[in-house]
């Protein structure tokens, strides 16, 4: 019984941009510029909002899942990059929880999650997150990040969830920025806009 | 490009159910009635966490698309029944977006949303939610709603979403009451425990 059947989904610029990629990922910074090239590539494809995130091993940086943006493409709001990353992650560890993994897992994301995914990180067991644009670069980009809390991050930590925010932001802003004055859609329910 | 492949896998007693309803349940009480079935009948079979949701058209009560909790079956943390109704009615109508819909939808869910439905009842395009049983409750049986904004019904009605709670809160508490007694599994990721 399959809820989320992401694997194999991916578009082909993003699976072929993958199949690139070492199996593992020593530094940080490399691991977000990888994943802001994700929401790059669904972006000027066409395939998805401008938006990639990854599930690492963090000690390792080996990569276990990737996502980007399917709303548009699977006529799904709950497909998120991240939730595409996490469900994929899940899928393939055959577990609800990732904090049961015998080594820290963190979703890397090119922009800080939306309030969805925000519940949602806390309930997939990761134990670290990554973020590049801010709420605010995705706002000024026509996104809508919805009612999160405004202390989300202590959130997390409080829950055991470490957070590190603002990282290549710069490199992560301009795929969004990018993505905006092209004229890429904006997928916000109607009822909101 | 199907991101939630939802249809068809609903539990067998579920769908037993399902096929025995009408096509339109004209009552709310009556709708909300089928919902708290769904989440007994998955609670007791051992299906799922004891959840239930379902989406219909507010003035006809014509049933869209049905859910239960999936968590621990479907190896999906993002897999609450809401999750799953909404992703239904979505690929039903094949929309992102169930604002589009010519008449105003509805999902009917047996526990008020976590902190993670919360956000995507709002990125569905839905226009109406009615709850059953209380945060509270969920929280006395064992499970973990998230860090939901205290004020999460105003930011609901702010966006245009009408919230009706606590409708047949005797019913749908008494589900998650029963399967916390008789020992159901509390699924939460085993970071938070």
């Amino acid at each position: 019984m399959i809820f989320c059947n992401t694997i194999g989904i991916l578009p082909r610029p993003v699976r072929t941009f993958l199949e690139t990629l070492p199996e593992c990922i020593a530094e940080e910074r490399q691991r977000m510029l990888a994943v802001v090239e994700l929401s790059r590539l669904n972006a000027v494809h066409r395939t998805g909002g401008p938006f990639g995130a990854a599930v690492f091993e963090s000690a390792t940086g080996r990569l276990i899942a990737a996502g980007v943006n399917l709303v548009v493409e699977s006529r799904c709001s709950h497909a998120h990059a991240e939730m595409v990353a996490l469900a994929a992650a899940e899928q393939r560890f055959e577990t609800f929880d990732l904090g049961k993994h015998h080594t820290t897992l963190e979703l890397v994301t090119s922009t800080e999650p939306c309030a969805m995914c925000f519940g949602a990180i806390i309930w997939s067991g990761i134990r670290r997150i990554v973020t590049g644009a801010t709420g605010s670069d995705a706002e000024e980009a026509g996104f809508d990040e919805g009612p999160k809390p405004a202390d989300w991050k202590a959130c997390l930590e409080h829950r055991g969830i470490s957070v590190m925010t603002e990282h290549c932001r710069t490199e992560a802003r301009e795929v969004l920025m990018s993505y905006r004055d092209t004229g890429g859609i904006i997928y916000n329910p109607q009822r909101t806009m």
